[in-house]
Order: C-alpha cells, then sequence, then structure tokens
C-alpha cells in the first residue's frame, strides 16, 4: 500500500473526541510559526495577475526559471567549497511537478525494464512505486541507525551488479534525519565510481540542517561520479501543493548526455510545472530569502528537541540519534513492552484510535516495528502530541500481555525486518 | 520525434526577416482578443494570497474541486439530454496535471503492457508517447475525411480483439475541427459495446463548437458503454499553462470499479496538479462564465472563417469540410502544385524557412502529407499569415519541377499515407 494509502486508512480511525495531529506527512505548511517569517504568495499573484504566464511554458521550464534553479544550486555548492565542476547551467535543470515526478523522471530514464536500482532502507515509498511502473528491481542497501544511519557501504557493493542503473541518496536524509558528513559522501560518491554508478542525490530537504550540521550537496562531487540533483520548493519553502520540483544534471565527464536528452523527451510528453509557479521561482530562490529560512529551522530545531526528549523518555521507544535536519526521525518500538500491540502498524492504528495522533508505521519506508515521526509542528502542539503518546504507551504497560512473545532490542536490526 | 520536438525543430528555421507567426500549438492565451472578455487571474490569486492552499492537496484533488468539476460535467449532460445515468458524482472526478497526464492515467489504468488501445488517426501524439512508455500497442482507426471525419466504424470492428483495451474517441475533434453529431457518437457508443470496450472521451475542447454545430458529451451514453471523460482548463479557459485536467468516470454499469481503484492508486503516487490552481475550480466552472465562454468562440469562428476562405482558393490544398469547433483543421497538400516540396515535413520547413509561419506537418498526427493548421488567433492576424502562405505557395508554382511524381488527390487516403 502507498505512504498516501496507508495515512488516509489510518486517518479513517481516528478517535472523534479528540483532536487529530498530524505526525504522518511532510508539510510545514499549514503550521503558523513556520508560516510567519514570510509571504511568498505575492509573486504568483503577480505572476497570475500578469497575464504573461497562461500558455505552455517551454517543456522543460522557462529559461529564466532554470537559471534561477542553476544560479541557486551553484550558490549552495560554491558554498561548501565545491569546484567549478559543481557549478550547474541552465540546460542542465529541468523543472517538475514536485519532487515526485523529478525522481519519476530519472528513474525512467536512467533504468529500462530489467535494470534494478539501489535503494536505501528506511527510505521514500515513491521510489520503489515508480520501479514497479516501469519493471526495474528497487535493490535495498541498509542505512545503519547504530552508525548515525549512514549508508551501508559493504551492502551497496554487495547489491550492485551489471544490470545496476543507479545508486539512490537522500540527504538530509528522510526519514532517519540523519545529515551525512562531507566525508561520507565523498564516500559514498568513489564507492558509486567504483560501481559505475551515476547517483541520484535527493536532495528535498537541502540545507534544511540544524546547528551544528554542515549540508554538503552531492553536487560536489561530480568530478567523482555523475550526479542528478533533485530539489522542490516543497519543503524548504513550506509549499508542497505548488508542486514545483526540479533535477539538475551535474555531469562533468559527458557520461549521462543520453540521460539528459532521455529526460527532454520525457518532458516533451508529460509537461511540466505550472507556468504561474515556475514564474516565481526567481524571487523564491533568491538570496534575500536566507532569513526566513534561518527562522524556519530554529522553530524546526525547537521542535526536534521536544521530540527527542520524550522519545527518550519511553521505555518502549529507542532513538539511536538525534536528527540533525529534514523533518522526520525514525524510532524502534518494543511492542513487547506495549501489551496489545503486535507491530508497527498495530502501533500507529491504535494510537490514532486512542489519541488521534498519526505516525507513520515503519514498515511503509521499509523498517517493520519501526515508526516514522514528523515533528514539523509547533513547539506546543508537539508537547501536547509527546504527551499523548507518553500517556498511551504508559495505558498500555498496564494491561496484561496477550501478544505473541516479539524480540527485544538487539543490536542486529536483521531480527526486526 | 513528439510534436514539440517538431515544433522546436521548425522554430529554428524561421526567417529572421519575418516576424514569427504559429499557427503549429494550440494556446489561445497569448492572443488579446480571445482574452479581453475575461480575466481569471483573480481567482488564483486568492486562492494563493489566502495561504489555506499551501499544502498537499488529497492525491486525487479537493473535494470541493472534484465537486464543482462534476457539476460542470453534469450540467453538460444534462443539456444534451442525457438522464441520470449520465451524472458525474464527486468521487468519479480525478483532478490531473492538464488533459496530458489524465490520458495517461487512462491508458496506464486500461492497459496493462502488451494489450492495444485503438487511437484515432489523424490524432493527438501524446497518445501514441504514452503507449510506448508502458508497452501498449496503438492501433489506428481512421478518421474519414470524406465523410465528415467520422470514426471508421468498420475499421474499428476490424482491428479490435480480446487484447484490446480501450476506444479513444477526440470530440470535438483535434486535428480535424471535426464536431461529431448525436447519431454517430451513439454509433460509436454502440460499437464499443458490442466490442466490450471502454471509451475515452478526450473532449479537452468540449462545448468549443461553432453556431452551427451542437456538443454532445459521450457521457450521454454512459449507458451504453462506460465513458472516462477527459477534461481541462486549458483550452475553454485559455490556461494551458496552470496545467489542470481531470477525468471523470462515468460508469453506471460498475464495469469500471477496479479502473477507479488504479487511477486513485496511481494519483496516490503521482499526487495531482497545483493545489492553488484547484483552489480556482469552482468559480471558473460555474455557469458566470458561459457568456466569456461564448465570446470567445465568435471571435474563433471569424478566424476559422478566414483559413477557410485562403484554403479553397490555393489550388495545392484540399479541405475536405469546414471546421465546425475545437482550434484546428487538417488540410491536404498537393506537392505536385508545389515544386521543391516533396512531402509535408518540406511544406512546414520551408514555409518556416521563407515565411515564418509554423503549421504541424501532418505527418506528426499520423497523416503524411497533410498540415494541421492552429486558427486561434486574431483574425487579422490569420490574414496576413494567409497572405503568407498563399504568397508561398504561388511563388513556388512559378518554379521549376526538380521533384519526383507525387500522387495527386485521390479520393482514397491509402495511396498518401
Amino acid at each position: 500500500m502507498s505512504l498516501r494509502g496507508v495515512v488516509a486508512e489510518l486517518l479513517s480511525c481516528a478517535n472523534p473526541a479528540k483532536p487529530i495531529v498530524s505526525l504522518g506527512v511532510g508539510d510545514l505548511s499549514s503550521h503558523a510559526c513556520f508560516r510567519k517569517a514570510r509571504d511568498f504568495s505575492k509573486y504568483v499573484a503577480e505572476a497570475v495577475s500578469s497575464g504573461d504566464f497562461d500558455g505552455y511554458p517551454p517543456s522543460c521550464g522557462y529559461p529564466f526559471a532554470r537559471r534561477a534553479v542553476a544560479d541557486y544550486l551553484s550558490r549552495g555548492t560554491a558554498a561548501a567549497g565545491g569546484g567549478a565542476a559543481a557549478t550547474v547551467a541552465e540546460h542542465d535543470v529541468f523543472l517538475t511537478c514536485g519532487g515526485t515526478q523529478a525522481l519519476q523522471l530519472c528513474l525512467a530514464t536512467l533504468a529500462t525494464r530489467g535494470c534494478n536500482v539501489l535503494l536505501p532502507r528506511p527510505g521514500f515509498p515513491p521510489y520503489e512505486a515508480t520501479c514497479a511502473m516501469h519493471g526495474i528491481e528497487p535493490r535495498y542497501y541498509d542505512l545503519l541507525p547504530g552508525s548515525a544511519w549512514e549508508v551501508d557501504l559493504g551492502g551497496v557493493r554487495a547489491l550492485a551488479d551489471d544490470r545496476t542503473a543507479a545508486l539512490v541518496v537522500i540527504n538530509p536524509n528522510n526519514p532517519s534525519g540523519a545529515v551525512f558528513s562531507r566525508r561520507h559522501l565523498l564516500q559514498i560518491a568513489e564507492a558509486a565510481r567504483a560501481l559505475n554508478l551515476p547517483v541520484i542525490a535527493d536532495e528535498l530537504y537541502g540545507h534544511m540542517v540544524f546547528q551544528e550540521a554542515e549540508f554538503v550537496p552531492m553536487a560536489v562531487f561530480s568530478a567523482v561520479a555523475p550526479i542528478l540533483t533533485i530539489g522542490a520548493l516543497s519543503k524548504r519553502w513550506l509549499v508542497p501543493g505548488w508542486r514545483l520540483g526540479w533535477i539538475a544534471v551535474n555531469d562533468p565527464s559527458g557520461a549521462l548526455r543520453q540521460v539528459k536528452m532521455g529526460i527532454e523527451r520525457l518532458m516533451n510528453i508529460s509537461l511540466g510545472p505550472t507556468s504561474i509557479i515556475q514564474a516565481a521561482i526567481p524571487p523564491l530562490l533568491s538570496p534575500s530569502c536566507e532569513e526566513f529560512h534561518r527562522q524556519v529551522l530554529g522553530e524546526l530545531e525547537s521542535s526536534c528537541n521536544v521530540l527527542y526528549k520524550m522519545m527518550m523518555e519511553v521505555e518502549a521507544f529507542k532513538c539511536y540519534s538525534k536528527p540533525q535536519g529534514a523533518m522526520f526521525t525514525m524510532v524502534e518500538v518494543n511492542a513487547r513492552l506495549l501489551p496489545g500491540i503486535g507491530d508497527d502498524m498495530d502501533f500507529a492504528r491504535e494510537l490514532m484510535r486512542e489519541e488521534s495522533i498519526l505516525v507513520l508505521p515503519g514498515s511503509v519506508v521499509g523498517l517493520k516495528n519501526w515508526i516514522r515521526i514528523f515533528f514539523g509542528v509547533s513547539t506546543t502542539t508537539l508537547e501536547d502530541a509527546c504527551d499523548r503518546i507518553r500517556g498511551f504507551c504508559e495505558r498500555r504497560r498496564g494491561r496484561p500481555d496477550h501478544t505473541a512473545i516479539l524480540p527485544t532490542f538487539s543490536s542486529s536490526r536483521e531480527s526486526w525486518v
């Protein structure tokens, strides 16, 4: 079942006596605490009122909008010490209907039927769904919770074969909240080079890192391995409903020339994102929005701290590391300490039934008996939600355990999955 | 090559000394004569300024927007004498990124790899491109220019077999400008029933018919065969860049229950059109816009008359019938009367080189040695363009004929295709 399908099913179980708090889906837009710093709507309102952007845009996007994305990404790599090879040009950028279309286009052009791609576990379900649509085999490498959720590079090497088309890396990471270090990103790029693979660098949460972390765009290492960077307005600008994303091809060696042509061909068929949103890209991506981003991150880090504190206190939870960015974290649930709860789906359903709090069962993102929790709500809302989650777990502990014996925490994840 | 690919190639050949007139792509939005009657931008500006529509909409669309489309379509079928079976409910409507995603979703859910679908020739290239993406075989039935471009029903019956998944019907027709009569639409529905096929009724140009024609939505015949109606804001509201379309499932017998679930599943993965455009749907689809639509149609019919007159005058052209709606017409080109022109692609390229006028080579829509001409420009612009096309053809006649002998007009189209 898709992430959205599971969410819809869970929402239908809510306790009518309690207000729903969604810690299930990554969307900051409805929370006033994040929005107060800036109103972006004027750029779109101006674009639509001008009447200049009602017609079909060029298939890959308006040139001025592609250029604005290229400049934005190039500023990011330069700030992270990337050389000239990491610079993005206008014609390297393709505008898409959100990050979702971006990842779909990357997979559809890099892999053909019968190929495989290497995806992270835990991961982001639309990758798997897109593979299924195109007859591509998903192969899962592990992110290691005990090692700050770093990529299991030995696993990557063991999975790859001559039908492997790409390595997908999500950083800052959804769902774990990990932010990969420069050293680790270089290790990933070197592993990709050794396997002769391009990297799909999913940077939907690019730059969304907390004070102690550093965001290094994968494109900084494009001289090591070719990189397709995926991004979107959705998360950082709080407008997921606007459906505006991009692909940037960082390919100084020219290895992805055919892939670029493939993306162009598919864009000619699918057309692209809404014209008036494209028209708003230059002001949205200008450096003048940095203060807004800083304020959002400050709020987000405060909320993250509230959640982390609760997770460390609840005996049935195990949280391996504090999130360093993005909007989610993963917590392992010891169902043995929660009588009546058999697995992560049970946990999410019962929590919804009793407390109307939505969390995502980890099996949806590849880790059974974990849950993914979104922390992009105000600290007040999150404190209330944490109290309700804490109370839910405490009440369960008071019940007799009729469920089968389940494994307790172990350092080996294999016994859980 | 895709329609957009051909257009891009032709545009690169323009004569720098003459202003480009595009009679290639169906987009009224840049022409003031059509826009003057109404400004729709305020609805979108209000939606974006409210801040209420920045988050993810539900996968299939906001319920209020789906309801507005359902009401709009139900008014259309009721006005055309459709019974209760032709009424559309909110949950029958799925909002999509333009008509393009609508047709892609229909094909992807109705047909699996190895199936075939019946497409019109001449037709609309994205159907074929979508078939290629999903391993579906396109089979082409003819539209008969000598019979007002009606569907060759004998051909439809001959093409269908037990792997046929759907019959695609475009009405009002792109590219011919034909509008099918009620009698003919019933014949099509009955042929679909006899073959046990659902009809994909592409009504992107729904209601865009001239004074002497009547638009009958295919859904009027949903008791005969199940209908998936495709529509969009693009053409009738002059906003193709806004990327807002829909699918409505008219299925009183319940035969398409699985298909509806399949569409929902795919929408859960692809998400849908931009939230703030969805939010503007109710006012856009309200009956209060009828006067605007009438004015646009009046302008469009005047332009159509200008084009038709020219086409009847040029000896090298053969136009079988006057368009009754939509924005295009097809004209057969007798290359034998145009020395130096070998085929439709030559015609389009040379016309671009000499006169900077863009027309679409018929081979892109399935008819070699025809051209598709868009007439959605002001009468003044079209008169000028017609003079330039006339001059181009006359100059050619004055040249010696170095090309091979090509067939002249014949009542049998087979010799041309």
